[in-house]
């Protein structure tokens, strides 16, 4: 036994892979095309299966000396049964049993989460939460995620649905969103959705974020106002979050969060002045370190958290 | 050791103590008048302890037959220190080593807790929330409060002030409320604001609640709408956190639950239609089971929780 993990990022386009140290290093990656392999979920896992092997050969290692995998998958995903339940954006991922799956092929025991839970793990392990109890982790893409660590163990709700902070209501009223709820919070501050705020505001079609970033870097004030729009949205919709978990950290990661810089001063004045005496007094928040890499050294988190 | 408990519920105008034994039920009862001895906090801890004396004299039992003391308090307290950090309604009481004071008066081990968080553990293993790992437990009076069982334990947060679902703000403007947010939840039907409500509906100063239920009950087209929309805003409020949390129960408890009857129907249609697919299926609501007593007997799940 060499106290190594093995992290598999599932993602829409890309599959990562990564041998990582004791010391949540990454020593050695695999990488596939997730959409070469979509066709059929057999041929994504034999294909997983087959880069396991190979990342393994080509480092020299044996199966004992791996401790476990970790598998982080976009979607809902029943963590004690090893059951990936349903993925929204693979086809034909419904109740795929694939804990056992893995197992039965490489004797290295398994473990499965999704993949915003992952990301949380990696960043109050390895990342801007380190020596955190109770912390909320967000993402900020396409989708607006969450993952809550809470009295230092990740809590994966009833049905292992828990964290959609992009599913706070902002308001009683307002737009019907996606899920089915009405003024969620990604609604108003997802990618689409700022996406065609920005092309409204800035006059330009396909408008992408980078550029509103980068405007709000010269000095563009409408850009500037843009952000903090954006971090006041995200603000009255973390106040209720936080009034009932009294977090110690906010960590904002995902794309989005690139523009963390202009989304800070606002995002902190609004928990700071909207939430109660004491949320508001401990309430900190960070931007995510570990980057691309926050889900393989997440599914090394859970490796280690699930086999101690 | 008989395996008893006593529970003690400090409430602005009581304090009830009872003996409970394993079956969570009460065996002997004690009580006493808070605003008879709340001009200094020695002075009501003196007589708490002359009346758990006298409780114990009064049942036969000595020190070594109570397992544990048990004690809720309206107010911030540091359950792993057993410090009473601030009462807001009782003058005097501002970082007060109560656990401390007790065990050195009665050699009893002694816990300390928020009132609400042990209504909620007495809901949760001796009410209507048995057998259930995750479930929020609301209580609906001048202050709309929670507690949260989560992973089949009290969550507390950082500073111990975690489950203010009162504060949770229904939108991202409106009414200032006197926590310093804006549009909480607990301004919108909080008793304050439905009285002032029921009293312009009505047309009638001062109108109690209970006359706006029996309204109800006579079938009055108007108290059932009020109670309807007050569990809109109560549904409206509550989305987030079933999104964020994803419970398998949200029991309501306080005194305005009285009206849960007609609060139900609006509340669980509101929850299962905002609600996300997995949180939406899973979700129930049950009315609160232990009524006066869920304070001492949160008390008494309080000390087996904490000495098992």
């Amino acid at each position: 036994m060499k106290n190594l993990t093995i992290g598999v990022d599932i993602g829409g386009t890309n599959i990562k892979l990564g041998i990582i140290n004791s010391q949540g290093k990454i020593i050695s990656r695999g990488n596939l095309q997730t959409t070469k392999y979509a066709k059929s979920k057999n041929v994504l896992i034999k294909a997983l299966i087959s880069e396991l092997d190979s990342l393994l050969e080509k480092n020299s290692l044996k199966a004992t000396d791996i401790l476990g995998i970790g598998i982080g998958l976009p979607g809902l995903v029943d963590y004690e049964k090893g059951n990936v339940i349903f993925l929204p954006n693979v086809p034909g991922w419904h109740n795929v049993p694939l804990k056992k799956i893995i197992e039965s092929k490489i004797r290295i025991k398994t473990f499965l989460d999704n993949d915003v839970n992952l990301i949380a793990l990696g960043e109050w392990k390895l990342g801007a939460g380190s020596n955190y109890e109770n912390l909320i982790c967000i993402t900020l893409g396409t989708g607006v995620g969450g993952g809550l660590i809470l009295d230092n163990k990740l809590y994966r709700g009833e049905g292992f649905a828990a964290g959609e902070i992009g599913h706070i209501p902002l308001n009683e009223k307002g737009k019907k969103c996606n899920c089915g709820g009405t003024a969620c919070l990604e609604a108003t501050i997802g990618r689409n959705a700022l996406m065609q705020k920005a092309a409204i505001l800035f006059k330009k079609r396909n408008i992408d974020l980078k550029e509103v970033y980068d405007l709000a870097e010269k000095g563009n004030a409408r850009a500037i106002d843009f952000w903090r729009q954006t971090a006041n949205h995200l603000g009255n919709g973390l106040v209720g979050i936080v009034n009932v978990l009294n977090p110690q950290l906010i960590v904002i990661g995902g794309g989005v969060s690139g523009s963390y810089k202009f989304l800070k001063p606002a995002f902190l004045k609004v928990l700071k002045e909207r939430t109660m005496t004491v949320q508001s007094r401990m309430i900190k928040i960070a931007q995510a370190k570990l980057g691309d890499d926050a889900g393989i050294i997440g599914a090394n988190v859970l490796v280690r958290e699930s086999v101690s």
